[in-house]
């Protein structure tokens, strides 16, 4: 960890903060974006309605952040939980552990969540908040490359169940998303990879441009380099907040953020929550939603070789066609008992279906058993 | 429970069913009400967005009405769930089981959930549509005085915690509640009065014609009167939607329909939900927020002798000051830490206010002790 933290030194990408609102009418807000600013640039209070707040992380980051964070938070009262680390722990139960600690800290209707850490503690925090007293205000100050470019920015809040997914939550939005890209010095090499799956998905559905940008600096971005770093996720928050501010609740294209996550979804199921990461899961998919599209073989190959370049899997585990195909039809995008996937009309247009060749899907699940 | 079905014969007070809309944009819904309209007027198929739907019920209600909402839903796919009976069950570990029968029978995002019963199945089946796959479709068929005038209305949904009454839940519009007053005919005497509480609170805060008509009337409602009942359940139905429409998520006015609930929750969770009900709460609650209201004592009496006619407590059990003011404290209006309680400027009209007179209102708690 020593020498990571030493290549990736300062990330100084950025001199200055930027901002990015999602536009949401009365609920929009800023994702501000930045380096170091968790010593001191955020000054949290101000985006804080009431006088106290629960900092909810997790047994890894806390140790890292949390008086940090402590020192942007003035006057504010502070209280604070810290769940165990894993996808395991994305569940009611944990969620319900967070309520308690809300109760019984007398927090009211202008007491604020603040979720620091990844995509468990913001989802599990996140649903909390949307849940406590029928929802209460919710920062968001993501750790992870993938909570950074993804989870954190949307609403979308939810735990895990033991047959799904995401399959019990809500729409929450916070009121902000705070992000020190200096934190990504602590991430594990792992974890990096698996955010890089979708900041290489916003390419692939929205930004052909930034696809290209991609494969020409993937090597920057894994080596730590600030600049590529902070390009990658403000390009990411600005693609995924236009989609989002377009369609909020996912009545329509807000489900293209989902390619390559209907078979993440099911192998992260099969194998166990934790076994495979999320972003490793979705690079997979990604591929096999892209075998499944109407696109050139060349142009999958493009897709691909830039999965691999990031050090991404580009096949599914050997599960087996039935038991992967079986995960798949809880998908949350599913109308009418028809599976709906995420195509590609090609590199950087993505179109929802359910028109696709269902023996190709079969035959796709069928070479990993 | 024969004598009194023998009183209640057919609550014919309407010869044709009625709608009122609850106007909310593109999430706007009716109120249908009617009598006999399980017996095939409803054509519960029409409000179903999907083919499937999981009707919850309790074992209590289902016997009596399962088979006669089923015949309303043509070829709509039907699966059931029976909760037990009673607010000790409106729970996060209850939601959790409609959740899991959501899953267990595949239930995709068109996939509705009806709720047929009080105001604890509604909440809760409510709360698990509210939370799986994030939200989907839900109806209310309330059977209850309470639930069809108060409950069922307005989109809250949720659950108790061990610590405080609806501490977790969400916001949930259904598509439609559809209210068959003859399900009164099968209804426990305790429980009509108990919902007449709720009536006399739309009197109370927002319409003192209405009150008037309920003091001329009540001899009637509480014989069972279907012209009496069906304008009662109508004339609340039609004051909630307004409220609800005028500020959905309760950042002002809505809060004017907890007059009498600060105090009444606190008096269940004092006693363990399921001892009082909770409109026989409500009931002794709105006297005390009436106390400490700057209205004349006759105004007090008025409200008080309407409640007594009810057959309604008009105090609280014995319970001692410290123990109310601390459940109290508990409640979701308090705003920047301080209590916030609904008072009147006089019958008919109320206002959310933290002025009022401290001293007064733990004097008001101690007449319990």
């Amino acid at each position: 960890m020593s020498l990571r933290q030493a290549v990736y030194g300062n990330l100084s990408g950025m001199d200055e903060p930027r901002t990015i609102t999602v536009e949401l009418g009365t609920r929009s807000y800023p994702i501000v974006l930045g380096h170091g600013l968790l010593g001191g640039g955020f000054d949290l209070a101000r985006h804080i309605p009431g006088h106290d707040c629960l900092v909810v992380s997790n047994e890894t980051v806390a140790p890292l952040y949390f008086e940090k964070l402590r020192a942007n938070l003035g006057t504010i009262a502070i209280e604070s939980i810290d769940l165990p680390d894993g996808e395991a722990f994305k569940t009611v139960d944990t969620m319900s552990t967070i309520i308690d600690r809300l109760v019984d800290i007398g927090a009211n209707r202008d007491t604020t969540v603040i979720a620091l850490g990844g995509g468990v503690v913001g989802d599990t925090a996140g649903f909390a908040a949307a849940c406590y007293m029928r929802g209460i205000p919710f920062l968001q100050v993501p750790t992870t490359l993938l909570a950074q470019v993804d989870s954190s920015v949307g609403g979308k809040t939810g735990v895990n169940h033991s047959k799904g997914k995401n399959l019990v939550g809500a729409f929450h939005q916070p009121l902000a998303v705070l992000i020190d890209t200096d934190t990504l010095a602590t991430l594990p090499e792992r974890e990096l990879k698996a955010g890089l799956a979708e900041v290489i998905k916003y390419g692939a559905i929205a930004d052909e441009v930034f696809l290209t940008w991609l494969e020409e600096n993937m090597c920057s971005l894994l080596s730590g380099d600030g600049d590529a770093l902070a390009h990658a996720i403000e390009r990411s928050c600005e693609l995924k907040a236009e989609v989002v501010a377009a369609d909020e609740r996912e009545s329509g294209r807000r489900a293209i953020l989902n390619f390559g996550h209907t078979f993440g979804h099911a192998i992260e199921h099969c194998l166990g929550y934790g076994e495979w990461l999320h972003g490793e899961a979705v690079a997979a998919g990604m591929v096999m939603a892209a075998e499944l599209s109407d696109i050139g073989a060349d142009q999958v190959d493009r897709l691909r070789n830039l999965i691999l370049a990031a050090g991404l899997p580009v096949e599914p585990p050997a599960l087996g066609a039935a038991k992967l195909l079986q995960a798949m039809s809880r998908d949350k995008k599913i109308q009418q008992k028809a599976l709906r996937l995420v195509l590609l009309n090609r590199l950087g247009e993505a179109v929802v279906t359910s028109d696709f060749d269902q023996a190709a899907l079969e035959l796709l699940c069928d070479t990993s058993a």
